[in-house]
C-alpha cells in the first residue's frame, strides 16, 4: 500500500538559506513526512533546529555519519527511506556517498559536488546501487518547461538553430564576502564552492534547463569568465559561446554582477519553424514565436497542452505557481518513483526529475567552462585602435 | 510549548477541487497536520478520500457532525483543534456553526455563506465563542497586497480618490452547467450558490481586495448585472459603480463570461500623489506610478519593504510565489494566531488575515449589488437614437 | 493626375500644443502642403507662427473668417483644399461652417463642438455640402486597432457580449487651471470645453473606439461623474455602465486624476469564442484570447492581417509605430479621398476616417453622460453599516 | 534666415523598402524639402518614382553622378543642399564620394560602405571637407536611448561592468534569397553587402548602440559567426564576446534566422550602482534596476528626464513614439546643424547624429568580427564526452 516517504535532512538547520526550501517543497505534497535531521555539525543547534521542526530530540543527530547509521539501524517502518542533502557544495559528496553506501536514496542540491572525479564516483555508485538519486536543478520542474521540452522533441519547433540561456543576477556586486554574509561567503571560496563561482552557482542552472529543453548536448564551449570584486577568487560574472552536438549555435552567461537582476533565468531556443521564449521570473507563461503565424502565449489555462505539463500543474489557469511548485515537483517526481518501487509498479515516465548524470554533466560544464575561460592568447582579436 | 494544529476537513474528497488547494496551503509550512475529515457525504467516499490522504479509517467520517461530535470527545493531545470548510457555499454554515458550538476553530472557503442573515448568525457566534475564525479571501495573502495595503495606510499616495477593480474569468462562456461539470453546476445553482452568481463567487473577492487595500469601505453602488447564457439563473457578468467611505469613486467588476481570461483579478488605487496597480496573475510586482516621478516597480528584492510584506514572503527575490504562498499566507496566520493563544503569547499584529467580519461584508455585498442590479428603470439614459 | 493637397490650419500658433501633432500627421506622408493659416487671433502672433513654417506672410492671416474669404479667391491651383482646425472646442464650431460654407474640406480636432445642437447642425451641413468632413478621433488610426474590428466585423469572436474601455489620465490630478496652464485651463472651463471635461475630453476618444472596434452602438448608459477638485467645474473622472444595441453591456471610464497614468486607453471586447484586448500605450500588439486555444498576440510581423491592417501600417514588423502614424493614418485617408475626387476615381473603402457622424455621436454620448450623472437619487443602493 | 534644407535622393524608387523611410523621417519635421533624386538606375523608373513624389521631372535624374553634376550647376538659392543616400551597401561609396567633392552635405544609410579602406576614405574626406556626414544608426535618436546615455555619462550606474546587446531577426530563417525577394538577395551576397551578413546588416547598429549608449569603446572580440542556410555565403547568425576599454565585459549577438522575432534590438548595461534595460520594441520606457532601491521604468510623462530626451521626444507621455520619429530624429539633427551653419549660428551639441566616425567604427567592428569569427582551431574547448 502506498505511504508517505521519510525523509532525513542534512543541513538545513538554524539560519540556512536552501534548506528551508527544500522543506516546503517536501511537504507541499503530503507524500512526505520528515522524520530526522543533521541540522547542522553543532549537535545543539541540530537539536534546537530540529525542535523548530517538532522533531523529537533522538532523531536530530550530531552530523550525518551518525544520522545515516543510526536510520539505518532502526526498523524498517520507522527509518528513513531518503536523504536530503541541502549543505554547500563541498559537503554534499560525504552525505551522498554515505547514503548511498547504506542503501538510502537522495536528494542533493546543486551543483553535485567540487570536483568531475568525485561526480563520477558518485554516478558510479549510484549506477551500482540501483538507488533513487536526484539533484536539484529546480528549474526543469515548471509546467512550461516541460511543455516547451516535448514540443521541441516532438518537432514543433523544426530542427533547433539557436539557444539563447541567461542568468544574471545582481546580488554579488558588491563585496558581500567580505561581510559576515553566509551566502555569500562560501559562495565565492573555492575550497566550499569548487573551481567555479558564478558559472558553478547558476551558470549550471542555465546549461541544465538549455540542454533539458531542447534535448541536445554542448559540444564545444568558448568562454570568458571574470570577477569584477577585487579580492574575490571566482567568477562572478561569465560569458560563453555554445556549439551543440546537432550543428546549434547559442551563448550562455551567468553573472552575479548584474547590478538590480533579480533570478532572472531565461531561455531562448529557434528552431527552422518558430522558437519559445521563458522566463523563471514570469515562469506561467511560454511565448512561443513562429515563422509564419502571430506569436502564441501558452498558458494551463486552455489550448494543447501535453501530459507531462498538466501533470506539473496544480491549480486553475490564471492563478501563477512559482519556484516552490517547481521544486515540489521534484520532490513528488522522486518520491512517486520511490513509492512505485516500494510498491512494484510502474513508474510514470512523465514524472521525471534531474539525476545524478545531470548532476555529473554540469560538473564537466564547469570543467570545461573553466579550462576555457582561462587561456587568453589566442582567441581574442582587437579592435582596429580609435 | 509551540506545536503542530491538528486539522480536520469539512469536503474536498475525490473529485473536489478546492479541498487540494486547502489542504497544500495548510501543509507548504509544517505547522498543521491533517488529522481527520468528513470529505464527502458518502462515507465509503469519505474513507477512500482519507486513505488517499494517508489517514486512519477511523477518523474519516461520513458526515461533519458527526466528525465534529466524534472528535469533540477525543482526549485534548489528539483531537483536532481546527476545521477547514471546504464544500460549496450552501454547506458552510452547518459545519461553521457546529464547529463554533463544540469549541472548534474555523478556515471556511467564501463566500462565508447564502445569505446576509446567516452570516450574522455565523458573526455573533464567533463573537461570544472567542474563537479564531477565517475566511479564505486569499488574495490578500500575497505580499504585494501587504505592500499595497500598508503604503496606503501611510498616507503614500495621499487621499485615495479612485478604485478600479476588475475579476474577468471566462470559464463560464458556455453553458457548462448544462454538461455534467461539477463547479459549473453549484456554481449558477442559486440552492447552492446563493443569491448571486459571479458576483458572489468572484465579485466579493473584488470588494474584499478593494476594501482591504485601500482601508475603505464601500458606501453605495449601482450596480448591473446580466447573464450571457439562456437558462443560467444567476448572474455570470456584472459591473457596479462604486462611492466609498471617504468619497471616493470607482468601478468593481466580476465577470464569468469574458472569453479567454482566466483569473485576471487586478486592482488599481489612485490617490493624490499616485498610484498602485497590482494583478493577481503577476502577482510578484507591484507597480506604483507617481505623479511626479518615475514609475516604480516594486518586488520583493530590493527596496524599502514593509515588514508586513516581508513576513510574507519566503523565498528569495526573483523565484516568483504563487497563489498557493498566498492561500499558505491565510492558513499559516490562522495558525500562529491559535499557536500563540495555546502558548499564552501575543499574536503578531501583522499575521493578519480575512475574519468572519470580511465574510459578512462580502454577504452585505452581494445582498446590495442584487438588489441594485435588478431595478431598471430609472437608472439608465437612452442615448439619443442613431 | 494626382496632387498634394492644399491645406490651411485655424489655431496651432506658437505655444499651442495639439496644432504640431497635426502638422506632423499631415506631413508624414509627403502628400499635404500646409499654404496658409490662422494660427492665432493676434495676427502678428499669427504671421510669426506662420514664419516658423515658412509661410509668407500674406498667407498668414489675423482670423479664421479673414482666412477662408481670402482663400477661397485665390486661383484654384493655389487656394487650399482644406481646412484643419485645432482649436479649443469653442472655436470649432464657427471655422468648421464657414469654411464648409465657402466649400472646403475640414479635418476638425474632437469633440466636434459644445452642444449637441451645434454638431447636427455641422453634420446638416456636411451632407448638404458634400464635402469631406474628418473629426481626429486619432486612436481609431493605429493598425491594430482596424485589425480587432475587422476580427469582430468577421465574426471571429461570435457575438460581442462585453466591452470594457477605459482612457486614465493623471495630468489633472493638481489645480493645474488655477496655474497659467493653458491646455488644463480651457479644458476645464464649461464655456470653452462644453458640457463635459473629462468625458468630454477623452471620454468621447473611448466611447468612439468602442463603437468604432465592435460595429455596435452604446444604447443606454448609467453614469457617475465626479470632480475631485475643490473649484473644477467639469467632471475630471466619470465610469459609465454601458447597454449596447445587441445586448451586450460593459463598463466606460475615463478620468483625468488617476494619478500616474499617462494616455493609457485601453479597450477589450469579448465575445462568446475569445477576446481582444488592445492598449494604446503598446499599440503595435493585438492581443486575443480564445475560448478554447492559446492566446495570441497579433503583430504586423507575421500571420494573418485584414488589408485594412496592412494598409495602414508603413515600416516593417518590429519597428514601432506611434501615436503620429496614427494621426498621420487620418490625414492621409482624408486627402486619398480628396485626391480620389479630383481625380474622379474610386476612393478605397478600407481608408476610412472618423466623420461628422462620429463627432455628432460623440456629442451625443456627451448629452446622455452628463444627464445620468446629474442624477442621484434613484440608482444607488446603500450598503449595509459597518 | 532659417530656411527649409532642400535635399536629393539616391535610390529609394518604386518597390525599394528603406527609401520611403529616409523620405517619411525627413518629412516628419517640416524642416527638409525633397528636391530631386536619382531613384533608380533606369531612367525612365527614376522619372516615375520621381512623379510620386510630385518632383518635377528634370530634376528626376538617371543616376547619382548626373544628379550630383546639374544639382551643383544651380542656383544657389535652388541647388540641393543635402544628398540622402539609401542604396544597397555596394553603392554607398560612390555617391557619398562625389556628393562630398561637390559640396554636399551627406545622410548615408548603414554600414557605411562595404571594406574597411573605403571607410576610411570617406572618413578622411569629410575630414578635409568641413561637410557634414550623417550614418544612419536610427536607434540612438531613441528619446530612452539619449536617457541611458545620459544617465550613464553622469554616472548614474558607477563604473560599467558588463553589457548585454542582442538584435535577433527571424526573416532569413529560410532561403528567401533563393526567391526574388530583393532584400534578401543583395543582402546575402558578398558583393553587394560585404564581408559580413547578419553581423553587418544588424550587428553594426548593436555595435553602435553599445558605444553610444556607454561612451565606451569595444576593446577585443571573439566570435562565432555560422550561416544555418545551405548555400548562403554570408554570416546569418553570429555571437560575439566583448571586452570593453574600462574593463567591462560582456555579449553581442546579431542573428537574422531567430525564427519568429522582429527587429528585436535590446540593450542592458550594468553598472556598479544599477543597470538599464532598453528594447527597440517598446522604446517608450527605459528600465533602470538599482542595487538598492525599487526598479524604475523611466517614459517622457514624468520625472527627471536629461534635456537630450526632451529635445528628442514630440508628443505629450503616454502616446507613443516610434522607429520613424527616432529615424526623423537623426535627419532633424542633422537639418538644425545645416541651417545653423547656414546661419551662422552655434549648433545645440545635445542635437548629435551617428556621424562618419560611427560608420568607420562600424567597419571596423566588420572586420573583426569575420577575422574572429574564421578562425576555429584553438578558441574551443570540448564538452567531455557523454
Amino acid at each position: 500500500m502506498k505511504r508517505k516517504i521519510r525523509m532525513g535532512m542534512v543541513g538545513g538547520g538554524r539560519g540556512a538559506f536552501i534548506g528551508a526550501i527544500h522543506r516546503m517543497a517536501a511537504a507541499l505534497d503530503g507524500q512526505i513526512e520528515l522524520v530526522c535531521g543533521a541540522f547542522s555539525s553543532d549537535p545543539d543547534r541540530s537539536k534546537a533546529s530540529g525542535a523548530d521542526l517538532f522533531l523529537p530530540p533522538e532523531r536530530c543527530y550530531g552530523d550525518y555519519e551518525e544520522m545515516i547509521l543510526a536510520e539505518a539501524n532502526l526498523p524498517a517502518d520507522k527509518k528513513m527511506d531518503l536523504v536530503s542533502i541541502v549543505t554547500p557544495n563541498h559537503m554534499h559528496f560525504g552525505p551522498a556517498m554515505v547514503a548511498l553506501e547504506s542503501g538510502f536514496h537522495v536528494i542533493c542540491d546543486k551543483p553535485l559536488c567540487t570536483t568531475l572525479d568525485a561526480a563520477r564516483q558518485l554516478q558510479s555508485k549510484v549506477r551500482s546501487s540501483g538507488l533513487v538519486f536526484a539533484v536539484t536543478h529546480a528549474y526543469t520542474g515548471y509546467p512550461m518547461v516541460k511543455q516547451a521540452r516535448m514540443m521541441i522533441a516532438n518537432g514543433e519547433l523544426g530542427k533547433i538553430r539557436r539557444i539563447v540561456v541567461e542568468y544574471p543576477q545582481g546580488w554579488l556586486s558588491t563585496a558581500l564576502e567580505q561581510t559576515d554574509q553566509k551566502q555569500a561567503s562560501w559562495r565565492t571560496d573555492p575550497a566550499k564552492s569548487g573551481a567555479a563561482g558564478a558559472m558553478g552557482d547558476i551558470g549550471t542552472h542555465a546549461e541544465n534547463l538549455a540542454e533539458y529543453v531542447t534535448g541536445l548536448y554542448i559540444d564545444e564551449i568558448c568562454a570568458d569568465l571574470h570577477s569584477h570584486i577585487p579580492g574575490r577568487l571566482l567568477d562572478d560574472d561569465g560569458s560563453v559561446l555554445l556549439r551543440m552536438n546537432n550543428g546549434a549555435r547559442g551563448v550562455l552567461y551567468a553573472s552575479q554582477i548584474s547590478a538590480g537582476e533579480e533570478n532572472n533565468l531565461r531561455i531562448r531556443v529557434y528552431g527552422e519553424k518558430g522558437s519559445i521564449d521563458w522566463s523563471q521570473m514570469e515562469p506561467n507563461s511560454l511565448i512561443v514565436r513562429w515563422l509564419d503565424k502571430s506569436m502564441e502565449v501558452i498558458r494551463t489555462g486552455v489550448g494543447n497542452l501535453y501530459p507531462q505539463t498538466q501533470k506539473h500543474t496544480r491549480v486553475p489557469a490564471g492563478h501563477p505557481e512559482g519556484y516552490l511548485e517547481a521544486f515540489a515537483n521534484i520532490y513528488r517526481n522522486v518520491v512517486y518513483t520511490i513509492q512505485a518501487r516500494i510498491e512494484g509498479l510502474d513508474v510514470d515516465p512523465d514524472l521525471d526529475f534531474p539525476t545524478v548524470d545531470d548532476g555529473v554533466r554540469g560538473m564537466e560544464f564547469i570543467d570545461a567552462v573553466v579550462r576555457s575561460g582561462k587561456q587568453d592568447e589566442v582567441k581574442w582579436f582587437k579592435m582596429s585602435s580609435q
